[in-house]
Order: C-alpha cells, then structure tokens, then sequence
C-alpha cells in the first residue's frame, strides 16, 4: 500500500530564518523583534521562537495574548515578550506567573489597570494612534499623561495602516504624526512604528526597533515589487481517486459546475476543514510535479469540508496516490490568497491551525 | 481589573444533543450516525463523541481521517467509527490499533490496498456515486466487482449534492440512482444516503442510516424555510478601547474606511487570527447587548488578526469591557456566513481551532 490519505503541511524553518536575518540586516541599526503571535501565524509559536532565539539571536518578541506569551517563555529565556493586547482579568495570572511578559498599554483604562496590578515595576510599551485608528492612545489622552506615568513604559511603538503601499499618503502622515508624539510626550523613549512592511519603506521607518513578522514567514509584504523573501510554506494533498466525468454532469455541492464535454478528475483529500478556502471553489487551481515539468489543474466545483476536485483531463499521467500542491515556491500563498479574494496572512493562519496535516518541519 | 482581552467561544452541548435527538426521531427508522470530522467541526470531537455516545445512545460515528477516529475511539467503546477517506499507508497504523475503524472505500484502488492489508476482516463500507462526482464507485467500476469483493462491505453509501435545496432536480436523480445501483449490486446491504439535509427531504432518502452532522450543529440545512434547529455556538468578545473618530480620518489597514463625519468606534479583541473572516471587512456587524437590548454596530475598516473595529457612534452608554457578540441565537453562524459570503460549514470549522478562546462548555 503506497497512497497516502493526510494533507502535508511543510514548514520551512532555514527559509524563516534567512528572511528574519535579511530583514534585520534591511534594518540595521534597529533592533529586530520576531512577531509570534497567532501561533506564529499558524507555524507554531514555541519551535519558531525557539529557533530564532537560538539560530538567530532575537531577544524581543511580540504575541497578541498573554497566553500565547507563556506558552513560549520558556524557549526565549532571557527574552523579553511584549503582549499586544495588552493586560485584562483573564491575562493577570499569565503576567504573574511569567516575568518576561511586558504588556503594550493601548488606552487610559487599561493603563489604570496596570497601574493598580501589583506587578507593575516591569517596563510596558505604550501604543499611539498615528493613523490607523485602531488601539493606542489618541493625543488628547496623552496630553493628561502625569510624568509618573510615563515612567512606566519602556518603548513607544504604533502600526503602519498603508506600510505595503510605498508611496501610499499614509505613510508620511503616520511618520510625521509618530515623530511629533514621541518628541513632545516620549523624547528619551526607545520606539517603534514599523513591521516588515515598514523596513521596505527607508530608514526613517526604521526607529529604534522593527517588529517582524509576516515578511519573515515568506509573505510579499512590499507587493508593488517582486518578492525577496524565500517561501516557507508548502502545502500538498495526496490524489484519492481519478474518474471519468461524462458530458453534462455535475461536480460538488448545489451542482456549481458543469461538464461541457467529457472530462477527467481528480479528487483530491483536501478541504476547507483543512484551511483550504472555499472561496477557491470554481477559480482556484491546484499544481501537479510530473517529473519535474508542473502542470495546472482548474479547481471546479465547491470546495468540501474534506475534498477539492480538479480537472486533470490535459494531465494523463496523473495517478492515484500522486501528490497535488496548494501551495509551493512556485504558487506561493501570496498566489493562492490573491485566487481567493484575501490575503496571505489569512489563509496561512487558517492552514496551521489544522491538526489533520502531516505536519513536517525541514531545518 | 475588570476588563478581559480574549475572545470567548461557547458550545451548547445541550443543544447539541436536542438537535440531535430531533433529527433521530425524524428519520426513524433509520439508525441515526454522527458526523464528528474536523474536530467535529471544530467543536471539540472527544466531548461531542463521549456525549453523544452517553446520553443520546449514539453508536456510529463518521470521521473524515483515520486520525480522528483513533482521537475519540476511547470515548465511544463499542461504536462503530467509519473513516470517510478511507485507507491508505499513512493510516495503516491507525486502523490496526483501532478496531472500531471501519474504512470507507470509494474507488477500485483503495478497495486493493485494503484487501491487501492484514486487517480486512472488518466490514468496510462502499461509497457509490450517484450524482455529486465527488468520492465514490461508478457504475463501470461497480460491475466489475466480483462476488467475494462484496462479501466485504457491510454499507453501501453515497451523498447528496443538493439536499439543502427541496425541489432541486439533483434529488430525485440522486435517489433513483442510488436505488437503482443498490438493488443491481448490493441488494441486502445496508444504506445510507443522507446527512442532515436529507433527512429533511422526506422518508425515502432516510433509508437505513443517516449521518447527522451540520443540522446537529445547529447550522439550517434546510434554507428554504426559518431553522428549526437550536443554536449550538456563540462567540463574543470584549472591548479593548472606545474611541473619537474625527471626520475625515481613516481606519484600518489600506484605508478602506473614512469618516464622513465625527464617529465613535470600539476596537474589539477579536480578528481573524482567532477566525473571524475578513471577508467581514466593511460588510459585517456585531451586536451589543444592553440591559436586554440589542445594538447593531456594522464593522468598518479591514478586520485585522486581533482587532476589528466597529461604529458605535448610536451605542453611547457601551464602555470598555463590554462584550460583543460576533454570533449567537439573534445572529447565528448561518446569518454571519451569509454576511461574509460564506457558509456557516466553514466558519464554524475555522472558529473551532483557534487556542486563543477561552473556550466554554455549556452543559
């Protein structure tokens, strides 16, 4: 028996690491954070940030969650973890029990509750709005800041809304906001505005430290360029079943596509249960290696629960137990994101989280 | 500190199990079987399978991967668990450590691999064709079976492309197919058609067994009329900051909002790192419950990995801390896919996944 059944989720961690160590050479002198959050985008948190502590020497890391900060603490010792979300009555425990966790402080409120949290001798991070309107302090909340509390942060940071658009109006606008609040409110502060799309951006974006995070995962996150960074993931499905389908019949659920002529399909052990989106039903493809020549293969039909279907009537090699590719260096998740109507970073959370791949690190 | 940062996702097993109880009663006679793939579709397939087995006497299961099965074999001791993939080289080992593992073969290869292996004295089951062109014999392949070929199923099953639309053609073509190709090569063999949408569709697609999966969820399987189905999940969310819009300004990532006049927005701990589709992005809503009063607030900007953001400029007593609904009876999972383009199969699978809920049973 030689046909496999599982999907295979490659995780390329030479590749992670050459990108984390291009971006940070991109960004010098700043110093490089390693944004883990989401479980690494999908990745795996703890072996991610496990190696670029080691391998690559990054001691400041960003996760969305307290939790997610725990759960790696102990692979980046002597790192320091910056929690986005800041801290909350269900984060309190995570803080306590865990010293590295440094909370990002994004509004009057939460400020209030760190300051009454007995643990607050650590240094936090205070968030700006300088354009995006999302979390952080707005200037007339940073007008009525007391010079005791701004004794508690450690580093002033805010986010890019436009930074994959280089010559979007936003980015000096968000510049010239970020400049302005920190020298009148942060002057002596360590800062930070940008993330991998803002090193692309020029040195001014720089600041003091760069958070990287999806560039470093192979994401293009400076679109208007060809990509620099090496593809880190990989996504194949092993081929179930190859049949026959007749002139005028029907493929997949509410019977969405229809044969103009007789046709060939494979159907491949893959689906939306896997992370494979459903908006790929009837436009996306999927990629076959035969001997080392690719061939395309139309996605048609809804995309299932467990299977895609393709038409692989101009592949006649093709096989039972042959493997299809959803995502490679050649079709990266930049590619099948754009086929989706999304965005990588999307589509490369959703894939990891599933725990029917055949997950395999390589490095 | 009273203020929480994650999200929460709440499963109702009571529901759950009066779903269930009403879909078994509807196809009685037939033998009722839980569908609990992809984690039971993200909801937790160890719970969901011990409940079901426990206290609503279920005592067959579908999973997707042999994987699955193995995870909740344990919990359901003298169930039958059939594995809709089937059999191959990766699950080989996994079927001969679980003797409850019942393969489904659905073309002639499979049907080689497993006569080939050790462990064929287990009553496979045989997915047939009918319509949908998905996994499953055709008719050529059928005939040339040979007698002791089918002395090794004990079900005949096939699936419905269509059951959710009552009158669509594909029905009754499915149907007489099935019947047909039944009564011509498995005559005495047990039969199963339909999973939650059939069993809608009136007594002669219940046949011998159904398999109870998105209805028992709570998803409408039957859009033509108002659900009749408990809701089965909510998740909400708590607010991390209220904040001035001013007119003109933007929000989110590339900018896709702006202000045309003065707004008030809350920036609630929930994206789609945790699930939440950014398909949502400008388009969707969450709901505010004040005092017993529901409050629509329609989401603006891009839906980012942690973060999205809403207009609560008509909600003026909501403060931070206050939780917001992304889906729940007023605004089920059905109502939220519609709104992200979608269906609520897939988002229920994308939400369960995530780790970073505080994830909560309910009875």
């Amino acid at each position: 028996m030689s046909v496999l059944t599982r999907p295979i989720l490659e995780i390329n961690l030479d590749h992670l690491l050459d990108n984390y160590r291009m971006l940070a050479e991109l960004a010098k002198p700043a110093v490089p954070a390693a944004v883990v959050k989401d479980d690494a985008y999908g990745l795996g948190a703890e072996i991610v940030a496990e190696r670029l502590y080691q391998q690559a020497g990054c001691r400041v890391f960003f996760v969305a969650h307290a939790l997610e900060g725990a759960r790696i603490a102990a692979k980046v010792p002597d790192a320091q973890i910056y929690v986005l979300q800041g801290i909350g009555e269900d984060s309190l425990p995570c803080f306590t029990e865990t010293p590295q966790l440094l909370p990002v402080i994004s509004c009057p409120e939460m400020l209030e509750s760190w300051k009454n949290c007995a643990i607050g001798d650590r240094k936090a991070a205070i968030q700006i709005e300088t354009g995006l309107n999302r979390l952080g302090f707005r200037e007339d909340e940073l007008s009525k800041l007391r010079a005791a509390d701004k004794q508690l942060f450690g580093l002033v940071m805010s986010h890019l809304a436009c930074g994959d658009e280089k010559d979007h109006f936003m980015n000096a606008h968000q510049i010239e906001n970020f400049e302005r609040l920190k020298k009148t409110y942060f002057p002596e502060l360590r800062a930070s505005l940008s993330a991998s799309d803002g090193v692309f951006l020029g040195k001014n974006f720089h600041q003091d430290m760069v958070r990287l995070g999806a560039a470093m995962y192979g994401i293009n996150t400076a679109p208007y360029r060809p990509s620099q960074m090496k593809n880190v993931v990989t996504v194949k499905a092993p081929v179930l079943q190859i049949a026959r389908l007749p002139k005028g019949d029907f493929v997949g659920y509410s019977a969405t596509y229809r044969a103009s002529s007789e046709r060939r399909i494979a159907i491949v052990s893959i689906g939306y249960g896997d992370g494979l989106p459903r908006a790929l039903s009837n436009v996306g493809k999927v990629l076959f290696d035969c001997g080392g020549k690719l061939h395309e293969a139309r996605i048609i039909g809804r995309v299932s629960m467990d299977n895609t279907i393709c038409d692989v009537t101009d592949i006649p090699d093709l096989k039972v137990g042959d493997m299809a590719y959803l995502a490679a260096d050649f079709y990266t998740l930049d590619d099948v994101a754009r086929d989706a109507g999304t965005i990588a970073y999307e589509l490369m959370s959703r894939l990891g989280k599933n725990t029917r791949f055949d997950r395999r690190y390589i490095g």
